[in-house]
This record gives structure tokens, C-alpha cells and sequence, in this order.
């Protein structure tokens, strides 16, 4: 008989979960099992991001499986410590089950958590259990950073080249197969565009290296990539400009757009989770963060300029429009 | 008519959340609205806690309004962090919310939350904002602390003195009040007991001059006395044994356990939530401990005494029994 979270308990879920870490890293003087966590001090600028999935809200169980839902619950807060210029050194993950939560499932859960963290370097230090009516997943990483390389979105300056790494879309169009709105057979990468939907690269050494080599303005794209740029205009002041025909879409994504009709590069603007990043450069610093970018195995693509009327702007075939910046909202 | 976030959305509970907390302190360099907070160095260890609770199970709104849920939510990993022999320097706040939930509820939440920060000397540099079919609130604090103070549940030795700051049994006589088990008429102390369960006071300085002072193990007492207690002894591998007529009842323990006609001291030693410290001491530290922790304004009682047996003992009125260790299990 399987056995569920309710036959076992919180403290044997709490054990259970122990065993499966089996031993942090040196830099976790103590770990799971007492009040608190402690790392040892690493004299840099401590990075901290939060996130909560709820089942339902951010993701449905028939989507993701358990080992991609943990997973990806330590790669897109990996990806926002990245996108501050900093490398990931703990998470915390709090999770609350239904009694009815078969053990399996933790077990998956955490392994692929686990995977994640190997991926990325860090470690998971700590978190917490509890018995709930949804599953929820709490992840907190901390991570450290040289605050000299510290990126925020309010660094933009108008004359910024205006960068994103890998190529965009590719979570959408894996959504969207997933949701059968587009079925796999119409796409020869159905896979690739699933895979990057469940499981994000966060492109920790590329925004490392790019601050390093002097950019400005750095964000992980999250909700897309028109709210980023939103996001950098509202805080930096300033507007954006940039081509349609420049952003790199991922391979499927415009067989998957054509299925269904729809502007493959919407996709990109509008679809989200791609964890790639968007950042913004000034002329004398693009030779060199395009150099230091390309040695962590990432392509830059140059897709426009900030300016400093505060508009966002988007060219497509010649004509210049109004960029919608909608993002997603929860409520 | 009263506004609910359904009515102005994420983008807006987001901006009335950074109005309300307004500019934090100088430590955090980097805070609400970009993708990760960034943190001054402090160059000591890193203390970090999390936990999550859920409405139906951790809290009932019938019995805790927004403002003491948002304090205690904060004021219950502080304590984590206390008792590690840390100090807190900010707290990640994570909130999922029905979309009919009022603004004011949530305005009210964020006071509380921010009137303990100011009270225990930290800000809130970070969180997460999500709809969900419950009320969810997920806290991390990042705390530091000196790595030679730092007090772990396995650090305690056979002879140690057993000690607890404060009284007990306070935050489950309240409970009993709110639960209308206990009615407050019969208790004089009714006021001061709901605040105990509401407002709990964690004992940031009591801890860290015990550590300075030589203390062994420390821990908080959130799942009453006796389970915190079967928590340093297995961890430290050794057994404890206490006075029950020692354990220092909170003034209105007595007449509420009188009411029910139950014992006042398993509402120390079972109840819970009291966010007291208990603590081991060498006996060459004792009295050093005892000074440095009196100069906090805090209480310190000796209740008994680590052993080498792994037994958990108590005696009453000169009977010894066993100690039941049962904590509270969510599943």
C-alpha cells in the first residue's frame, strides 16, 4: 500500500526529508533539524528572494510532476539572485501537504529540488512542514554577491544598448502544449519547449559576467519580456526601444505560434518564465560584456535601445508602435 | 464601499505594500521592487528561519485579527533566530490572499508585522504577493551572529543546569480564553494571557548574553516545554530531568487550569507558543549567566538538570514519572 504524509506524520515527513539531504556543504555550519539555519560569514552583500507557488495558482499538478515542480521552485529564485549580480549559497524551502500527499511525491518533490541546487551550487539549509488543503511550496534563496557587481533595475541609462541572453518564448510555447492548445505533433522541438518550461536555466555566470564587464540594468524575465522592460523604464526613468525582428525566439516557437494563429513574438513580450535575462549596456562596455557573456557559453542578442523619452516602444516591419507592458497579475 | 485587493490588483497591493513600509534602514541596500533584496555584509555568520503559516492551520481569523497575526508572524521567527543566539536584521514577507480579502486587513497585517520589526530591530526588506483560496503567510528572517555564540539543541551536556526565561503557559491559557473553553471572567490575568498567545515576546538580548556568558544549548519554547526539552536531548544524547513545582507558571495559568480542571503545568509543558527560552548551563557558568541575563530584564528560573541516562524524568510532589515529549504534528 502507498503510504501518504498522514501515515507518517510531520516528524517522520521532517526525517524523512533530513535523510533525502543527506549532508550540506562546509559553508552550513548548521542545517536542518535546530531553530535556525547558519552559514558562515562570507564578508559580501547578502542577496535574499522569496517566492510561493500555490497549487492552482502557479502551477497544476497534471502540468508539472513533483520533481519539476521542485525543481523549478529553486531555479526561478536562483534566477533572481542572478539577476542582482549574485551566486546562490542556500534555500529554504517551507512546503505544506494535503494528509492525503502520497510520500512518494515529497520524496520526488525534494529530489528534484535537490538536482536543481547541485545544478546551481547551492545548498537547501533549512525549511519547514506543515499540513495544508493545496500544496504550497515557500522557497527562499539566499545568496551572496560583490556589491560592486549589484545590478538593479533602476541602472538603465537612455543610450543603453539593450541586451537578453538565449532565446525567448520557449516556456509559453511549452505551456501552451501543455495545456493541448497546440498538440506536440505540430512541433518539432515539443519537447525542448516543455523541458524549458519545467526546468529554467537561471543564467547565474552571464549576469556575474556581464556585471563584471560593466553593464547597467539587469532582470530576469520572469513575466515577460515586455513587463521587464516596464519594469526597468519605471525604475530607471526612462523609456525603451527596441525591434520585433531582433528578439530571439527559441526553435518551435513559431510553429507553435502558427498553430494557433497567433504573433510568434508574443511569445517572447508576453508568455513569461523563460529565466533568461534582459539587461542594458553603455557603448564602451558592449565589446567587452559580449566577450565576457560568450565565455559562460550564453549568446547575447543586441534588441534595442533605452531612450530617455519615457515610452516603450516597438518596431516591427518598419512601423513603430506602443509596446503593451500588461503583465500578469494574481488577483 | 469597503475595497477588496481583488479591486486594485497585484501591481497595487504591491505599491501600497512598499508605501506602507516606507524607507528601510541603511543595512539594506538594495529593497522592495527589484528582483532580490540586496544586504549590507555584516561579516558575521548568517542566521536564517522560515515558516509558514496557513489560515484553518496555524491561525483562525476569528481569533487573531490582522495587526497581532502580522506582529506574531514576525515575532515567531525572530524567536528562531534568538534562540540560535542571533540577532534579526530582516524579514522576507510572502502573502497569499483570498481576492475578496479587504485592503484593510492587509494594511492592518503589514502594521503589525512592521510594529514588531521596529520593536526587535530589523526590516522588511522583501516578499511575494499571490491570490490564493486561503489565507497564507510564509516568513524568512535573516538574522547574524557572532559564530562563537551561535547555540545549537546539541550542545548540551550531563549536569548542565536546566533553565527557562519568563513564565509559562501564558500563550495556551489565552487560547483556552479565545477558544471559549475558559471563560475571561474567570481568570483575572484573562487580558494579559490573550496577549501572551498574540504577542509574543521573543528574548533576543536573554539569549545572546546566555551565550556570551557560556550557556550550552538553546532553544526556543514554540511547542511547549516538554517537546523542546525531548528536542535537546536527542539531539545532545542525553536525558533531562525537572521539577515540576519549578517550572514558573504565568499569574491566571493557575485559576484557568482550575476552571477546566486540568493541570497548570501542562499548559507549560504541553501548551506551546510561549516563545521563552530554555537553556543549559555548566555549572561553572551559572552564575555568570544568571547576572548577564538579569541586566536584559529577564527572568531566569533553574527547573532541573541535563543527566547522562537518555530518560526524559519529572517529579511531582516528590513522585518521579516520565515526561511525555508528544509536540504538536501537522499531518
Amino acid at each position: 500500500m502507498k503510504r501518504t504524509v498522514g501515515d507518517i506524520g510531520e516528524f517522520g515527513m521532517i526525517q524523512r526529508i533530513r535523510d533525502l539531504l543527506g549532508t550540506p556543504s562546509e559553508r552550513v555550519f548548521v542545517g536542518i533539524g535546530d531553530d535556525a539555519a547558519v552559514l558562515e560569514p562570507s564578508g559580501k552583500a547578502l542577496v535574499v528572494t522569496t517566492d510561493m507557488l500555490l497549487e492552482d495558482v502557479h502551477f497544476r499538478l497534471d502540468w508539472i510532476g513533483p520533481a519539476d515542480l521542485g525543481y523549478k521552485s529553486i531555479a526561478v529564485n536562483v534566477s533572481d539572485i542572478a539577476a542582482m549580480g549574485g551566486k546562490p549559497l542556500a534555500a529554504f524551502v517551507s512546503i505544506a501537504l494535503r494528509p492525503n500527499t502520497l510520500v512518494s511525491f515529497v520524496d520526488d518533490l525534494y529530489e528534484g529540488a535537490m538536482e536543481a541546487c547541485s545544478k546551481f551550487g547551492l545548498d537547501i539549509a533549512g525549511g519547514d512542514t506543515s499540513r495544508g488543503r493545496k500544496t504550497v511550496i515557500g522557497v527562499t534563496v539566499v545568496g551572496e554577491a560583490d556589491k560592486a557587481l549589484v545590478r538593479k533595475r533602476s541602472d538603465a541609462k537612455p543610450g543603453d544598448s539593450i541586451f537578453v541572453t538565449g532565446a525567448l518564448g520557449a516556456s509559453a510555447g511549452g505551456l501552451r502544449i501543455l495545456e493541448g492548445d497546440v498538440p506536440d505533433y505540430a512541433v518539432d522541438e515539443a519537447k525542448a519547449l516543455i523541458a524549458a518550461h519545467r526546468r529554467p536555466i537561471p543564467r547565474i555566470d552571464a549576469a556575474v559576467a556581464a556585471a563584471g564587464a560593466g553593464c547597467r540594468a539587469i532582470e530576469d524575465i520572469s513575466d515577460g519580456l515586455a513587463a521587464e522592460l516596464a519594469h526597468i523604464a519605471e525604475a530607471s526613468q526612462v523609456g525603451v526601444r527596441i525591434r520585433a525582428e531582433s528578439i530571439p525566439l527559441a526553435a518551435g516557437v513559431r510553429e507553435a505560434a502558427a498553430f494557433l494563429g497567433e504573433d510568434p513574438v508574443d511569445f517572447a513580450l508576453h508568455g513569461g518564465e523563460d529565466y533568461e535575462l534582459v539587461l542594458t549596456a553603455p557603448a564602451e562596455a558592449v565589446s567587452g560584456i559580449l566577450n565576457a557573456v560568450e565565455k559562460t557559453g550564453v549568446i547575447l542578442t543586441e534588441i534595442g535601445e533605452i531612450i530617455s523619452e519615457r515610452s516603450l516602444l516597438i518596431s516591427e516591419g518598419g512601423k513603430e508602435s506602443r509596446l503593451e507592458a500588461a503583465g500578469y497579475s494574481h488577483f
